[in-house]
């Protein structure tokens, strides 16, 4: 690979990083860029409030958010570059981040998605200007991963028409809730909803919980959640009803309707599928964080990369020179590595974000089922996996830093804290992970019972001879092939996804059994089914990179993405290959080479790395870090005295 | 196994974990645990300092500082209950951990171990009351890990008797140290000695850095390197000298020495052994730490465990209960076996300190200097892999708490954020193992070499045919052994371990050939060195903990802790089973049932997961959390309502 133009090459990375909505990245970059909208590790958490507050009028001004909404509200209904928009946030200020996704993805969305046309009427021009903050209240003290067991209660009574929200107990206290500590003024509440001494199970509603001057409303008691780890510019706070009552028009009644009489009717019947297509609409939040985390680890690789080209240590005894850091082996595979996934949990990102894009576009339509489930397998698993990564790459950034990556002024320990909720909230990755798996049965046993009665049988005997059929026909082959052949790294994926699959389906089967007992063999599968979420969300992710390398023009940027994917990919297989061992698709010869491959694509990326996290494209006043000034600086006075030193010597 | 009960277990269990300084544990708890020394996170950093600065008093107050150094100051020699008092600290404000260790670890145990019989009579006394606040002046912004290449100068001018300490550019401010940016001093400072035009390394010397006022010094510079990710009560700072004269006197001398004219010597012969001789003095530092986040992940265990304990979510789809979060799988895996190698880190700490106090004990004597360096290797290599340990659990711990695990009232933010340094401070993780990984095959090309010129060869073929043996031998005997077997454990953790060394060795004798790129054959092979060094560690943390459970005669403790060491063991060779399969020294076969193995240690060691946290004596009122207590509280009340609505749906 002959070194291309640094400059030239970053630039055509983040052409092909910056993908349809482009434009709006390179908006957000001239808007934002200038205004240094980075959070201030000295700020009181007030102080840090009122910034994020600064912000968002910021952002209310640019119109950004509007776009995101119907035509009939001066929009466009651009959703896909809402969400873009949103994560280009995560360069700078993560509190800014999550309060514009309260605001605007889920206290909007929940009201454009859930309400009808009087809700939208009625409130979504305030809300798309800001001027009506608001919160989407929909996690318990005690139940937050399972929604359907909120206990907050919503009980209609026929004779004042009105709702009486309730908080029973402190179990269903609302928790966590964005935007309620100090400015929500509006709440879409979940609750179960209770008419005629009926429970239609958990529904939106809208409760005011402020009055204009900020104060709490009557029944309304809010707390503070406090200081956090981090996104302490988000006033998370904690919601306690006391028989409050609303309107019967405050249900957000797209879904489930109650008449003035309390009779209770759906356009969706059967209380499970209406309450899961109400929470489909927590799709988007899902993306958005996705993408957030994605953002906020691009640009903790900028700041270690960067670094790890200017900080030198140690002396090569050949040339006597002090050697940065980016040369030494297990530097690389600690920041390469996680650059080549961030990668590609980037385009796997702006494939969901077109994909939702798509679905959604046409509003006021009811999406295609089937598309919007598979949408939301998706964006759960692609949170869950790129959340994880975020996490530890961020904390590999920062230990690849040593002491400069523990102070504030370097930015690294705010985007540690910051995104370190982000693999907890918007759906608890373990908990999204399960769900994955539970679709991904659901589709197999689709596909299994289609079959025809002969090959079903087949297909079963397919399944019994499995672990007999270990070293023979498919494995044979998939233990043969290039390692860095693309095809062969997703037939090997690929493999995995479909045998982890098919092992848990048949343990599942055991729970079908006359009195099994379902959640001994439900609990002793987990582990194997969330693997078989994992190997599901690998192959995505995969797919998508290496689309991503073929749909990609500039000769130079393609042979640097095709190695990053290879990257990847191998590293994917590396960390998993004693299951692909010990299932006979690798031979353990091998298994061993991939280390080697691993090594040799880090030492082949190594004079890449720079214009790798340049393409990424984020404006240079968000990575303003004394470690790469001033360091840099004195590391070359410093190389005069070296050398009088070693003369003196 | 019968179940014991809980309290009698936890009891049995914390007194096989006190060890040899039980008292001095007892003491501390008694001291300390009701005086609520946590960290506030509402406090401005210079109220946390000022809160710090309190706990300081109190622990000089208590006289434990002065029982660690010699009888001629009131002590009484006590490094082992010094260093295990401290460790206790790390149940509360870690800053307070950091700034002691500090004061009376690195500070006063320079002054100790570098200085001579009038530096000790001239300011110990003031050190050990707290009197006299200093610093440990070592690290550079251009030099961490490379102490050998500081810039700093202190160079004699014989005429005035006097030293002069000089930063000569920006990369050799001296940066991170910690009490310089309000309280200390006085610091001890590493510089370039220069006499008689001559360099002769790097030595310490006193250097008076503020007046009694708090002001600094003529010539001293002093700066404050602001918020940090955690450690806020630590007053970290960086130090610029322009040519500060200090009185010949103030070189800490007992390594080298500078006569009135100049004339340099030292009782230890060779730069690079007296440089390691005085590095030598840090190990105490290194335990010290590695203690301290083992306090810290006892503790984030402690509180996930309990919270785990309580917490439900999702229902029993039989009884239609609700299910605490430690009855799943998953939930299991993620603490137990994390709880399983923090009691392995705690033993082989205790051994640590114990193998420390009978060296250090003989006060003045110069100790051995095999079992020194066997000390320093040990200490380097569980403070790595204790304090990567520490990350990643209590990043688990995090996790496993859900969105309560982000709220600073429930300890996790602060836990993570303060330990967080521990993995690149007092020796960056990966430079120590590489210091591991040297110090192995020097001893092993020392028992190469002493073999005779017959065996000598023969253990080379054998070397050479290593590959080709992978089936055969040792192995096929290891392939086959019971996983649960302790021994057969051991064995293979052994395996793994001499293996990798023979490989490395290999590997590295290409340097010695003329003319190689000795930097491109270490780096090539660094990867594969960090392993051999791990694997080591492996070894030594299993043998401490199975030493642990032959000497606990309690029985229910003793089955108990039989069972933990073997989740900790298989978690360990789970994690690496890749390499024993591809090695040859487990099946592909075997290898699976590992996995089921874990499994099954989770469920056994489930009931008891209370006890074992319990086990660590950690004083209930540094446990305090909100979600152990209202949580709690709000599930039992909200089991009513959810009868209710259950009954009302």
């Amino acid at each position: 690979m002959s070194a291309p133009d640094a400059t030239a090459l970053a630039t055509a990375l983040r052409r092909a990083l910056d993908g349809r909505w482009a434009e709006v990245r390179q908006e957000v970059r001239a808007q934002l860029g200038e205004q240094r909208l980075l959070p201030d590790p000295d700020l009181t958490t007030e102080q840090h409030r009122d910034r994020v507050a600064h912000g968002m009028r910021l952002i209310a001004d640019s119109g950004r958010p509007r776009t995101g909404f119907d035509e009939a509200r001066g929009g466009r209904g651009d959703v896909g570059g809402v969400v873009t928009g949103f994560q280009m946030l995560g360069y700078g200020d993560l509190s800014l981040l999550v309060k514009a996704g309260v605001q605007w993805g889920l206290f909007g969305g929940a009201v454009q998605a859930l309400g009808t046309e009087r809700h939208h009427a009625r409130y979504l021009e305030q809300i798309i200007t800001g001027a009506l903050p608001g919160c989407f209240a929909m996690t318990e003290t005690g139940h937050g991963s399972d929604v359907a067991n909120l206990r907050t209660t919503a009980t209609y009574d026929p004779d004042a028409g009105e709702f009486v929200v309730h908080t029973p107990d402190a179990a269903a206290r609302k928790d966590y809730i964005g935007n309620a500590a100090r400015d929500g003024r509006l709440a879409v509440v979940f609750a179960q909803l209770v008419t005629r001494g009926e429970n239609h199970g958990v529904h939106a509603l809208l409760v005011p919980i402020r009055d204009g001057a900020g104060a709490a409303l009557p029944g309304v008691t809010i707390s503070d959640c406090g200081r956090k780890a981090g996104l302490n510019g988000v006033d998370n706070g904690r919601i306690v009803f006391d028989s409050v009552r609303v309107p019967r028009e405050n249900l957000l009644d797209r879904y489930g309707q109650v008449a003035a009489d309390g009779t209770y009717s759906s356009p969706i019947t059967g209380g499970t599928r209406r309450f899961f297509t109400m929470l489909g609409t927590l799709v988007r939040g899902r993306i958005s964080v996705a993408g957030g985390a994605g953002a906020a680890t691009q640009k903790a690789l900028a700041l270690a990369v960067r670094y790890g080209e200017l900080r030198r240590q140690f002396t090569d005894p050949t040339t006597g020179d002090e050697v940065v850091l980016l040369d030494y082996l297990v530097h690389q595979r600690k920041l390469l590595p996680a650059l080549a996934t961030t990668y590609a949990l980037q385009f796997a990102q702006e494939d969901l974000v077109e994909r939702m894009h798509d679905l959604q576009a046409p509003d006021g339509d009811q999406p295609d089922e089937a598309a919007q489930r598979d949408l939301e397998t998706r964006a759960a698993g692609i949170k869950a996996v790129g959340t994880w990564h975020a996490t530890a790459t961020i904390q590999t950034c920062r230990e690849a830093c040593g002491g400069a990556g523990y102070l504030a002024e370097n930015q690294l320990p705010q985007l540690k804290a910051d995104t370190d909720v982000f693999t907890t909230f918007e759906g608890d990755n373990t908990v999204l992970l399960q769900l994955v798996a539970k679709t991904l049965l659901s589709d197999y046993a689709r596909r299994v019972g289609r079959l025809d009665p002969v090959r079903k049988v087949g297909f079963a005997a397919g399944l019994a001879v499995d672990t007999v059929a270990e070293r023979t026909g498919l494995r044979t082959l998939l233990s043969r092939g290039d390692l860095r052949e693309r095809a062969h790294q997703r037939r090997l994926l690929r493999a995995c996804e479909e045998h982890l699959l098919a092992g848990a389906a048949r343990r599942m089967r055991k729970a079908l059994a006359p009195g099994a007992d379902r959640f001994a063999v439900f609990n002793g599968a987990q582990d194997h089914l969330l693997q078989a979420a994992r190997a599901y969300v690998d192959r995505l992710v995969l797919d998508a990179f290496a689309a991503a390398v073929e749909r990609t023009e500039d000769p130079a940027a393609r042979a640097v993405l095709d190695r990053l994917c290879s990257l990847h990919a191998l590293t994917r297989l590396e960390a998993d290959r004693a299951w692909f061992v010990e299932h006979g698709y690798l031979t353990a010869g091998r298994a061993k080479t991939l280390t080697t491959a691993v090594n040799a694509l880090c030492a082949e990326l190594r004079p890449h790395a720079g214009a790798l996290v340049d393409g990424f494209g984020i404006p240079e006043p968000w990575l303003a870090a004394a470690m790469l000034g001033a360091d840099a600086e004195a590391q070359r006075d410093g190389d005069a005295l070296a050398d009088d030193l070693a003369a003196v010597g």
